[in-house]
């Protein structure tokens, strides 16, 4: 169903044509974007929404009578081979470029708006964030100005061995953000318990949770060779931790074949 | 073929007959000490013997034209539900009685002997090992009174979704290790390619590397039961690590089917 999608939305808005590895986001941003219940009509604030990668599914999904405002904190000139920039201008100068307001370098708590939307979207960037209590606050916000809120993250409970290899590139990039001077992504993995319980103390209610397929995507891999580089980076920690490292360090290949973890999505009221 | 040792064995030595634990547990021995390639006639030093769970099985290899020296560096009154000596008691009571030694209290590297073995055992005590020197010191000694050194430990490169639980455990009960102020027993989680390593450095040679299936033990559920229950204590650690705990806590179940970890064994002459 997401296949299909993803033909149209390039026959009609002429993006990613020859863009393989855009196609295949572009596949898991349509499950994610179903799984939250986006509709037609919808007014949409994502945050985090980096190059537009889900942004534009959103802003296909609410159609011309919908409206999706895309924030990041990230300045322009951030991303390749693309900057944030360079991708924004592509998909403004698209027909889905009506429908959707991009603002970088934008701190959601100190944006100053008094308008309601349909849904809120964090889509994998909480990892990112470098204190729960950050995210929380995030969420209170969140709640007072939408009816809903729509979360996706890797899903760290792997069902698939397959996924190992990317469930301890995850672990190694967590601890390389603790451990070392570094200019580590990965700051904090937080689950579905940790935001479950993060979405009752902002008042809000976990109406659905599930898990979406996201074995086929490219991130894995390309977590798993990051976490490689960065696990000989580990000689001034502690030695309980190196010797951690270098185990998660040898787990990150099984037989060659190392797939994504899967995502889950959390909807809340 | 294990299982048929077991049952000789308890008839023969009317040790553990109504103790199905040990049973599982020396069905495991006999396969680790079958991989060791230990034969009949051999003097063999056991490092870290604990309870003699290993001790028992290496004897009846051994014969009675062989020996066994097992240490250990803890006190007779270690251990639940049997201490450490009351344990060694029972089986210096039966006919392995004779051809085992044990010693407790008793530091490898401070131990005074000019004795020669065929093989020197580690099995399964590595990860209580503080510091990696230690363990390194141990093996060059090892070098110069053995013509054998035989190792094993859990295998945390685990290829069965059912051993998750298992790998998880052993990680909160490293970190527990690190970061908190405990008794946790797990201090570093050497793998394959670090004892490898170690070997080299000792300058011994890998002979043999095999993994042991050792699924069907009960360690892996107690390892799961501790470290659920210490996953509680890490609230004075760094966030990050708190959030990476609760993860791996929230992993410890895989549908309510846990099994453990494999064992992996390294002959190194």
């Amino acid at each position: 169903m997401s296949q299909t999608s993803v033909q149209k939305f390039i026959k009609q808005f002429k993006l990613f044509e020859n863009d393989q590895i855009q196609q295949t986001q572009l596949q898991h941003r349509y499950a994610l974007v179903e799984a939250f219940g986006i509709k037609e009509g919808m007014k949409v604030l994502e945050i985090g929404c980096g190059q537009g990668d889900t942004t534009v599914v959103l802003a296909d999904t609410v159609g011309e009578s919908g409206h999706v405002t895309a924030i990041d904190i990230a300045p322009p000139d951030y991303g390749a081979p693309f900057t944030l920039g360079e991708a924004h201008e592509r998909i403004n100068q698209s027909e889905l470029g009506a429908r959707i307001d991009f603002h970088l370098e934008t701190d959601f708590l100190e944006m100053n708006s008094d308008k309601q939307y349909d849904a809120v979207v964090l889509s994998h960037c909480s990892w990112y964030f470098h204190d729960p209590a950050q995210l929380l606050a995030y969420f209170k916000r969140i709640r007072s100005i939408s009816k809903m809120l729509c979360f996706a993250e890797w899903d760290m409970q792997f069902e698939k061995i397959t996924q190992r290899g990317h469930f301890c590139a995850a672990s190694i990039l967590a601890l390389y953000s603790q451990f070392t001077a570094n200019d580590g992504n990965i700051q904090n993995l937080f689950g579905k318990s940790e935001i479950g319980k993060m979405i009752e103390d902002a008042g809000m209610k976990v109406d659905l949770e599930v898990r979406v397929d996201a074995h086929f995507l490219q991130d894995g891999q390309w977590e798993i060779d990051y976490a490689r580089e960065v696990s000989k980076e580990f000689a001034a920690a502690a030695v309980r931790i190196q010797t951690l490292i270098q185990n998660y360090a040898d787990m990150l290949d099984v037989e060659g074949k190392n797939e994504s973890l899967d995502s889950f999505v959390i909807v809340a009221k």
